[in-house]
């Protein structure tokens, strides 16, 4: 039996030997994977192991927890925030070996964001969520926090091949003036990552009840963010010290944007011949 | 000898043969590294073949041009602007087969792009910098359009571990105005790349009149804007279409971040903290 | 007595008859001041009327309402929102005559908006928060929605004479963060109207826990922004239709501003010819 | 005859006595007009005291000017400038009694600016350029410097009443950018005062080459603004000390967006209401 005051790790570990093989399988997918344990539904997670929904349920029951919302519940609770990242950091400097190279360690993780966000494209949804954005009348991505440095990148990149983008980045007052004017001809694209900040959800909301097409750029495919997205990519943020990296996530853009420029060669010509143009004219740029 | 209206590999051609092996070295090496050598003095651009500044401009004249600037003024006129960007978008559509998998590609060459990023640190250059950073009474970000984001991404870095820093990203009026403030206590932080904007340039120049440190990421450690930095990173922004990618800028800001974090971790923590209790009392996050 | 269904006027003509002179006064500075009253506290409502806290809660009483707080809810919810903003300008479009000078009727209000502001000036309290602007290490000035831009003028403005400022227009995570930084040395101005927006409140909160100044510029001084205000300013936002006015609260502006440039001349001085160097240096202006 | 070095009101007062009575009241025009002198043509000159474009280049040629250019080319090197701002604030500092009531001065100037700006609006243009708003596909509005906010106003209070309008507000590489989508159904708004900022002329240059409406918010109608709009409005900017006011133009906008929110009430309420059931499901408002 288990403590109620233990934490997940420890519950697994105490009655590991005893599970069956598909639970155990469970166990570990679990613990590798708490991000999307957090926020996946039961039969989610249990396809993930090839066990039914019910399996699932009895899993938890069996660590002690009501069901699988006392199992997410327990995973939320010890999932890194800046709190424990205040921790990591503390742990690191004392464990980081003088010798380390952390550039390079941080160029070496970032190899890594990029591989996986690679590995994590679904070709079908890729090509689909390009085709909208190519369509819009109207793009508005919405970011804030760790994130918004990549919305800004991807509005003026979009809007670089010839489609009318603009960024919504500090939620308020503003994003829910702007997000007022879309209907069904527009896209929003909305980008979050752990600790998920309540005000982009809250565009994603908005834009759905207007019926404007949602693409998600997070880091899981179960977070709040995709749910409510009609498109949803699952980017990795690994990073170094205390932070999130955004690398992953600035690679995906480039991949989009490339992309969305195939769609009409001509639109993407004629929109970059006329910024160059301007450019020249108003001598913005060092000849 | 050469036809003036020659470009500049078609007079490398006409007397290739007839040159001395350094010589030949040399041509190659400008082949190569056009972007460089549009920029570096004659003694840099020697000492990459173990030649003399003298060679160098012998060479110049061996095929027809008016000294150095005569030979970088034609590889300017050659480099690639938006305008060759529309035409290398046009060329990638009748050439890319079918089954080309873009978003792969995207991938890979943006792992290039860190892996260049990271082999081209030098180690007390990133330390010297870094230093800078953390000790820095206000740390202003300068960038603009493509690099614009990669500056806010910088800006909120800083902030986020406790150091005073903002964003200036639109050159003109405000930029100016912003700057003015600024003296020897205080760092700049220049990003630009080809084809280098002169607003960025400009606040440059300012920050260095007025005591200022300045510290400049860039693609080239030649380009305009190495040359007025303190300290200089060279970052590789090679795109899968028609424009430039920002994912080893967005790495590198990561490694400097990261290494600003250790300085003080103890301010590093604390801001943090700070935030979080901010975070979680305004109950922007979702729970 | 009185239904409780009563809307406050109704309620009051319904016992105006019987009320002694001194509450009569009370409800006739009360229909005239339903901003005011509806969050001052007793004593304050009553010093208006040189009457007792208890004089005001008694005639809350004698209205039907549970003490003051269901009075000040009763005006709330009569208060004019955006809802009824919809319905003025239904109303007004009704109401107009076809000959009525609109832009004539606009200027008109906003001369008396800047005679009400200018007329509730305190000179003293002026003074005090000129003399915090000018020996403040940064101001930090918040603002969102319809007070956002004259939020930013002021930034700029003090920017424009030598004070490092800057603006934080919409709340949320980069709000927060940014606030982080602030101490005892520096000075928040928050700017906020009918309907107060939270995140601002939040700021003034987040300001004053870190020991920072605040100044705040408000409809009221019963505003909330006022009351976590070390120095409050009352501005005038009438507007002709749906909306608020910003003339008087700029005008306010002008005001600080030019008071502030006074505090140190010579500082003022070199900043303007700073600035004009750079006006001059770049190009930036029509010669 | 005149000295060449000397100034213009010299030069005029050395030969007042000779000239005509035609001649002298253009003497007096312009002397009380100068900023609109130093831009008119010799025929709006002469139109304003009933005389000939070849009269009055006569009595530029009589001043001893080489032409009108040579005339506008003294006035414009007399003009105030951050300079001579400079040196205004330094004469107010002393010439100013001490008793003077500093914040009461700011105010009844900017009563004045709203009453010339009143007095200066064209009721058919007004009626037109308010057409224009409210038919546009989308606004994007161009200001820098010290009408940065007073744009920013403009385009929030445009988005408010449900019409696509965003902000432009620091020239340079995004501009172009943003501008390059508009076309023969869009409206661009320049705001700009004396000393014009090029890159707002840029602007506007640039819509009216791709065929989009300009409405231009300027301190003249023969400001370089003016000439490049189809509709111009002239707002008075007086300023205390050493700056300029934007209460003038605040409330002009007041007017613009009032008539605007008239030209399609259904769709104004409609947006209010939208906006409001946001801010409500949103709880970004304190109740």
């Amino acid at each position: 039996m288990t403590d109620t005051t233990d934490g997940l790790e420890t519950r697994i570990l105490a009655v590991y030997d005893s599970l069956t093989p598909k639970q155990q399988m469970l166990a570990r997918f679990i613990l590798d994977n708490r991000y999307f344990a957090s926020f996946a539904s039961a039969s989610e997670l249990g396809a993930k192991v090839d066990a039914s929904a019910a399996t699932v349920i009895r899993f938890c029951q069996t660590l002690g927890y009501d069901g699988l919302p006392g199992l997410q519940g327990a995973i939320r609770a010890e999932l890194p925030s800046y709190l424990t990242a205040v921790e990591r950091l503390e742990h690191r400097l004392t464990a980081l070996p003088a010798s380390t190279d952390l550039p390079r360690h941080v160029f070496a993780i970032d190899v890594q964001n990029i591989q996986r966000t690679a590995s994590a494209i679904d070709q079908a949804i890729f090509e689909a969520a390009v085709r909208q954005l190519a369509a819009a009348r109207e793009i508005v991505v919405v970011a804030t926090g760790v994130t918004a440095a990549a919305g800004f990148f991807l509005a003026y990149s979009l809007e670089v091949i010839g489609l009318r983008a603009r960024a919504v980045l500090d939620g308020g007052v503003a994003q829910a003036v702007t997000l007022t004017h879309l209907g069904a001809e527009d896209v929003v694209v909305g980008l979050g990552v752990w600790r998920y900040v309540r005000s982009t959800l809250d565009a994603l909301h908005q834009a759905k009840e207007q019926g404007t097409t949602v693409i998600a750029i997070t880091d899981s495919i179960v977070s709040p963010l995709a749910r409510h997205a009609d498109y949803a990519f699952e980017v990795a943020t690994e990073g170094a010290m205390h932070s999130l990296s955004m690398t992953g996530v600035m690679s995906l853009i480039n991949a989009l944007v490339a992309a969305a420029s195939l769609v009409d060669p001509s639109r993407t010509s004629r929109a970059l011949q006329r910024i160059d143009q301007q450019f020249v004219a108003r001598e913005l740029l060092i000849s």
